[in-house]
């Protein structure tokens, strides 16, 4: 990849529940992060969310999660390697179906929430998540946290034969080892609109971040992260686009 | 299809809780209905299913039901038919990715339980089912109920390009319909397995039944249905492949 | 009951989820039906929502519904009397032990969406709720639609010695036997805020409403059910507030 | 408690699957820790289980879990101290509700699975379940692990005015700590039935049963568990019964 894709978790609603503005962001994004109905979205939730993305030419990729609704995928569950490889599969084909029969196909992984974070803390989950990919469609690239240092991602995705994109994020602040502050610390999100662009245009550059000790941080992203919920963070978006798409005039 | 084709449910074990001896049965059928998530069976059980289907040489169907694990499918829930072609084509992807997954391919739908009885009652719920399998692949038959009278459920796969396989049950009783005796009368189901052999060679070479009101019944039936609940249901399964087998050898 | 209470449903919220406005609702009714966590809610939702009926002065009642979160309990379930009667039981207890834990109690019990509807059309589904609620409680009203006729639900509750509460809807317009018109009809539902306030006061009264045929139809209920969904209903809330104060002094 | 009293776990049938041989274990203890419907049971089964519990005379005990139906409770999830706290009230609730509607009450808490083993390591899970308990009736004794020390226990459930029943295993092996041997590790659990009735006897009479150091173990338990899953646990749970009735005797 060259550019840097933006993408967005989307279909997060549930039976009569709304949440994201998925009609505002997805003109805005190269990738949709679409729920498979274990964490949210249901089967007519996901099939919307599919055709929205292909009306805005935005691909669509798996965001699967440990089964917790009431949760939101957000708790970790000590689930089995196998567990896991076996219910990310699961989620992958539910989703691969629906773009099937919208006359698209599925384009990458990217698990959500507490998955999302055990894996890169955990080898074992992580070769479960790409062994449920290589079973699947060894084309299929995984969506993994850019860090300082991912070499047992690369590894095991190397190994299965897996290829890996490393997504980075606009408006959190990192530590020194490339990893996110955690939400509960001050200074841990970013709200103003320029320091949020000055960051996407950093890492779009391959250009050095500051850490919060105040180190330099070169991230080797491959897309980067945003967020669809509220009318703030739409404008951000935009604002990530317009900036991003000014970058590739510039060459 | 010239064979008739023996089917049953698999995979309706659940988590923690077993039901059905699918290692005993799945010698013995052409076809495995394999359930997907919704009324039985989860990630796990539905691979190890998929696994023992190939270890065998039986091709695997989506066994989509209502969402109701605790009523195991059996009970209609009053679901629009654009809510059951979204399910039905959630689960069917589920199902068709853990097939890709281990190196074979859906061959057919079977839907389960309520929803199968409700959708050759309502011709919107039929057609649900049917644009589901068309918009995920026109190839795969769907399995319905084998009557006197199939000429709706024949009108609207024809309409939409999808094919069907009827299926016939040579334990239980029918009425000159062609439907089912419910299971609270008398004689509903046969035990006998002289009985049961009997009306599966009768159906496999479509000579006349004899329904409950003693008038002669031809189902031109695809696949027999068969069960493997119990060892009184194997050694059934078991007596009827030899019978089939039997007549194909005659030939 | 002397009075003419209004309730509305609360507790609508599920996990990360939100719905309804029920803080801004909360200080202008009397009753609260608190969904038990089937068709919304879940145990820190109900807990939040009791707390805020208690701030309140808020009767609670319990507002059970068939197993159907992604349905919201609005699709009808083929659940047996005995199914009903048990589920019914174990939310009503879920709630009123959340209700025990807050210094509070349960007052009253109204099934929720289909199942509200499906048991005012089948007295075996209404008898099953009632038969729940006596084996719980039977000081425990149950809360059912005020029709022209209802002899069904007072012969069963009598039988059972369960007390009857009956609401009506200020918002609705009702064919001549007192029914709700389907909301597939156009004028089905009432928008002019006086139209709205002039019904509410006419079944405060126990003066007649006109029928969308034009028949007199007078309602003899107890409650008023009132929506917080939206800045409008909220409007409407306390306008009906209001004018049945405005009666009460009148007095 | 004077009497060593015979606990196990029941109600975790769910649906059409069954699980336990519940009536054949139910003659022989004296608690039933009776599933809530979040790791297995449902209303049905546990409304079925309650009436059998009345019939033998056992005292029934809420055994509530993480919600996770397909991982049977036994899979740790993040939940924060106040989810697991609301999240063991609700299941308290529902199944006090169906005490009450078969005219007995809840006679004490016991968590399941994951959560049981947490609540031990967590002092503020350990907390948030004494929290639902005291406030639901503070009179309900809450069972957990006797161990070497169980200090943490005591000192949180002293201090929130709830008491606690030490349950011991008369089929496992225990370390120097009191803790349970893994049962990953040879030794864990113990087959021979005269190996079962003599740690069950030495529990009974606060004997030191022997660490697999080597070391003397005595453990203040107040109850045993014991299982019905099988012919041959039932036999060792007849065996233990007669065991601690013939100690009575000798008093």
């Amino acid at each position: 990849m060259n550019r840097l894709l933006i993408n967005a978790d989307m279909g997060e609603s549930f039976g009569p529940w709304v949440m994201g503005l998925d009609e505002h962001v997805m003109p805005y994004v190269d990738l949709a992060n679409v729920a498979c109905g274990f964490h949210a979205s249901d089967p007519h939730v996901i099939r919307r969310t599919v055709r929205l993305a292909i009306e805005h030419g935005v691909k669509v990729g798996a965001h699967p999660a440990y089964p917790d609704l009431v949760g939101f995928g957000r708790r970790s569950i000590a689930c089995s390697p196998d567990e896991v490889e076996d219910l990310v599969l699961y989620q992958i084909g539910a989703l691969a179906g629906i773009c099937q029969a919208e006359g698209t196909r599925l384009h990458y992984v990217k698990p959500h929430g507490a998955l999302y974070n055990d894996m890169t803390k955990d080898p074992e989950l992580f070769e479960a998540v790409v062994r449920a990919i290589r079973d699947f469609d060894d084309t299929l690239p995984l969506m993994t946290m850019a860090a300082r240092d991912n070499r047992m991602e690369k590894e095991i995705a190397d190994r299965l034969g897996v290829s890996l994109w490393f997504e980075a994020f606009a408006d959190r602040a990192y530590d020194s080892e490339g990893r996110l502050v955690s939400r509960k610390m001050a200074g841990a999100v970013h709200h103003d609109t320029d320091v949020i662009i000055d960051q996407a245009v950093r890492i779009a550059k391959r250009e050095p971040l500051t850490a919060v000790d105040g180190s330099d941080l070169v991230l080797e992203a491959d897309t980067l992260c945003v967020h669809g919920d509220n009318d703030e963070s739409i404008a951000a978006v935009k604002a990530i686009r317009q900036a991003i798409r000014a970058l590739e005039t510039e060459r």
